[in-house]
């Protein structure tokens, strides 16, 4: 874990069952961690499934003790999880305030707080709380490596990404009131009768998503929809560029060399240079 | 076919029918068996339309017997076809339990189960069974040589494509979570009243399918419907960029050349190139 | 034009009224073939947007008389132009035959054919024969530039797009029928009574279209048409990729160098190369 | 700014309040400029939200008041910015037709309109002119850096996307007036009652929008719905590649070095290169 790199297993060989545990959890390259793993991705699937089917009112009538208790299995166990992390890291405050540190921790409290509040008060707070236990399923982001390069890729072009969906609200606004004007004031389109509404409408429209809740019923309406259907046919397909251009260039980058030059160490050549660009030596 | 790799017509003279018929049923290189492929697709496409015109109530009554006589010319035919291709493949375990070999098991089985089963009983399994022809239009894959390419760059880009729609349904399951509090619990929005019904509608959503059958009607749900479809606007991208890049590697290997230049050791020359472009040597 | 190849208009200086007037019907490099061109855009225009008026109920009952004398001065002009093309182009029949040919005849025939017919009888043929008249948009594509490299670049995807879209509909067909058996045999939903209405709303789901006339409404059918929009969601990527690539391409291949070697005449260098890659003479 | 490059504040350094001001209000290069830019941006997005809200009937009715105080004070505000503007800036007539000193002007307008007209009579010309204050949102943009580089990037490929809409819309022509006669004259589906609107339908299809409050019904008309659906499907990807390509070639050029290598004369070096990476001289 990178949260970790204090942790050198070689220098407590003393301690030697708290780093065993460390490599268990923490780790994934022995037979043991993988089965952990393995045996965590099940529990945290498993107990998400437990909080959707829990909201199904049918199904909570029927099984409404049966849930209880398979929740609060799993509760202790990610408790008991939760405390070993705390216990095995070295940097326990930084776990603790990580990103995992604070899911692990989401994961657990709910349960808690819904025993130590008065069940017969506050039953909506209740309930929206025990909801949180949903974060659980970004517990196994931990697990999946192709995930984080992934989100690399996403969080480099993000800024750029965030910048397009402005500039697409901004002209969902002006094109939003345009159609406030023509269907809403004009013609009396209930689904237009105000503007966040009708920028709602358009928003939806221009990223083809498309309800058809809000339709328009006019003639310039109709006609209004078409240029910001065809707006948003022109430029859906600029976050994909922004995205594709991102990973052709990360793409390129792997597919540099691996060779490292003799005199001056440097690597990333160019897949067909012979000598080394930094200092003119052979590779 | 390349799960028939021992079968080497050279070395089987004497066997000469046999051989014959392999060639016109496995490969596609002779008149006849270009001629057998163009009769197969036509089977195959007639069969597959029979099974879905039977489907239809109004036709099922007033063409039943057409429609099953039709299907059993066709079953016995791709019984012979399915026979010969047994008869005649060396490898015979290898092509049964091949892709190809289950599919064309698949097509005709069903038949033969409805004749065994008593007609009057277990009538829904019957039908479903029957369904289970729609199968045969796989068969038609063995014909189109094109589709190998794209199933093989499509392929090679599922790990990271299943990777971020395993990202986008844990989004939009944190996501359709909070819906489900906004506009089921709170705003009593029939559409949202359970968690895995608000996951399918942030499903529906953020793919921008957009079916409209479960909408948000409340303000806080339209704002949070908004972000879920900007999120979606601004991820759409990923697996076009994923696949792309794949594609535009593939094509830069299939343009490259390998030859490096004896007197500068240039690589990445044109295919076409007759002498180095940077210092003017004969490749 | 590519098809009048054989028009030299040097070799005809005698034919000189003849010639002036094919330079500008058919070239658009003198002010009159420029005015020429911009008078017939507004002229295919007005014409498409009289087409489509007429057809609403409204607009036809009040206007009647109006379209129909409009319409017959639009059909003279485009019978002059056709007549005046067939006298001025010197291989008759390739330009009668071609697809612009066609188009400029299929503009003005259905007029004369309702006139010929007599109008109380036929009502339904003749109000189908005048729709043909909006082909005349095709007109439209002879005077833009860049549609030619736009379709070059579609045409040459196409194979790989359609091979693509091939598979889509066998999936979807599988698919959809599954959709049958768990929505319409099992759960009774009116909208997936048969299988080719399945195939559709299959059709309509996997390309995001979604428009919300059938939907699943059990538990097994939703998550079912989750399965099918997140298969729509990963490979909805794929045609794209293919465009993509093809265009990068075609813009490597434009970014080529317009140099040519001064000894052996070869074109299309790479913009780096000093030397010519074919005999080895510095560029 | 780029429309004020006669302004070289070197030479003015008499007018020094003058000076200091411009520098604040057009650049974004001090403390003083970088907080003025934010409390615009506030201003903005507050002024514009407050536009949005006054049109929700419900709101209106119980805030009227604060919103009409609320509004002149941003108004006032806006004008004096306006004035300034107008007062340093050397290049007037320069500014006030430029992009943003119309949009300046559009922000103010309204409210002094509003107050000169008598407010009994044109209540609808009344809310439609207040409305135009929504234009403020594009204010904004003269703040955001990265809009400038998406925008060319847009502005590049959008000859070619406008040509590829062209095309679109023409197919969707014809495909709507075929729709129009199968769905409209044929079954009498009211929603294809004309071929404005069938067109309509058709652009709402083939742009994967789908409201579905037109909908084919009868089989015909979904077989061809079908096929537009699919069509669609093979084109979206048509301006995604056009702007993937644009965005890849910048990426490109931004990348490439223009150095030569003096012995070998090979380009294209890596930017940080010092040894050419083909025979190794130093660059």
């Amino acid at each position: 874990m990178s949260y970790e790199p204090g942790h050198d297993p070689e220098l407590h060989k003393s301690d030697d069952l708290k780093d065993r545990i460390w490599r268990i959890i923490f780790q994934s390259d022995t037979p043991g961690s993988k089965l952990f793993d393995i045996l965590l991705m099940w529990a945290i699937g498993i107990s998400v499934i437990i909080v959707m089917l829990e909201s199904v009112e049918s199904l909570d009538a029927a099984y409404h003790r049966f849930f209880f208790i398979v929740e609060w299995v799993f509760t202790i166990l990610f408790t008991i999880e939760y405390a070993v992390r705390i216990w095995v890291v070295r940097k326990k405050r930084a776990y603790i305030f990580s990103f995992f540190g604070i899911i692990d921790l989401i994961s657990i409290i709910p349960m808690y707080l819904t025993a130590l509040l008065a069940e017969t008060h506050y039953l909506l707070i209740l309930r929206v709380l025990r909801l949180l236990r949903i974060f659980r399923v970004l517990k196994m982001a931990r697990h999946i490596g192709e995930a984080n390069h992934l989100l690399n890729a996403l969080r480099s072009s993000w800024a750029k990404i965030s910048v397009f969906i402005f500039c697409v609200v901004a002209v969902t606004m002006i094109l939003g009131t345009m159609m406030y004007v023509v269907e809403g004031v004009i013609a009396k389109n209930e689904g237009f009768n105000n503007v966040p509404q009708s920028i709602y409408w358009a928003i939806v429209t221009i990223s083809t998503v498309g309800y058809g809740d809000i339709t328009p019923v006019t003639v310039p309406g109709k006609m209004l929809a078409t240029v910001i259907i065809l707006i948003g046919y022109g430029i859906i397909a600029v976050p994909t560029g922004i995205v594709t251009a991102e990973l052709n260039a990360r793409f390129a980058q792997v597919r540099m060399d691996s060779r490292a030059c003799v005199e001056c160490g440097l690597e990333g050549h160019d897949p067909k240079a012979l000598y080394c660009k930094s200092c003119g030596t052979k590779l």
